[in-house]
């Protein structure tokens, strides 16, 4: 971990604690860096705005969990550890996904659930379709499992995580088709 | 069909009409109605107000469509059906899905698709998973598919239908599992 990062995460720490407690749109830099050892100037340092900070603490904490599970074989391992996260972070990320000021950061999201996707099923058609390997239409199962897995994984956040994690990510293991 | 429909009908064609030629928010029930033989007053005889005349044209044309094919063997037909209603109405959907003001008609659009693929998905579950009948499951299976293809829909209308009826159809059949 490097030490921008370290200062990066202190911040982040400081912020998913105070968007616990608060309403978001309360919540000031001035806060945010109160709660800290740094001067108010550092957030900038490192942070355009508070939607940055969301964006970034999203990317970070996903990528340190997925980073070695983006294949096909271990695709149900990656929802797992997804839902995990979400769950842990519930509060949190209710209080993102329902701001309207952020909704943006579906968006984001999506893009997000998009790159894992893409890569895992990248992944597949490499391995088991052979003699039908098409560009469009692995984009095209790309987009359908991105935009079913993040508007379902959305709506759960949004309905506090239930079913729980080992119920829900069982359910979705068993409802959603992955044979061609 | 009845008398009733036929007024709506005709106040349908004027509006569709109108949206194809010009902003949105620019044509008044006036200028709707003007295009008719009707009076001004027969407008609220008939429509809450212009949001409510645009998920009517929706339910009822499509309704007409889909109403004999929403069953499992018969989902491609229905999926075909649905794109070329889609793709012949292209110019006035791509103004009604880019105009943020009606930004709920997704919700709309969301709701009849989840309809469609909740019989088709019932139908499914009914005739090929004896054992395994499950309703949590079932519930599933209907969101992610709802999800994914009305995001798809929605995007490939924005992008003017392009590629073509037949070539996304085709796309989507071969791209979409539907094996458990």
């Amino acid at each position: 971990m490097t030490q921008k990062n370290t200062t990066k995460e202190i911040i982040s720490y400081s912020f998913k604690k105070l968007a616990c407690e608060k309403a978001i749109d309360k919540i000031s830099i001035t806060h945010i860096m109160n709660q800290t050892d740094y001067r108010r100037q550092t957030f900038y340092d490192h942070f355009d705005d508070k939607y940055d900070l969301i964006t970034w603490i999203f990317s970070y904490e996903v990528s340190e969990l997925t980073e070695l599970i983006s294949f096909w074989e271990k695709r149900e391992d990656l929802l797992f550890s997804l839902l995990t996260y979400l769950e842990e972070n519930k509060i949190y990320y209710k209080k993102i996904f329902s701001n309207i000021k952020l909704d943006s950061f579906k968006d984001h999201f999506i893009y997000y659930i998009k790159k894992e996707v893409q890569t895992i099923v990248k992944d597949y058609y490499k391995n088991h379709v052979h003699s039908a390997y098409n560009q469009d239409s692995m984009e095209i199962t790309t987009d359908f499992y991105t935009y079913g897995l993040s508007e379902m994984l959305y709506r759960w956040v949004l309905k506090d995580c239930i079913p729980q994690t080992n119920d829900f990510h069982e359910l979705l293991i068993q409802a959603i088709p992955t044979k061609f």
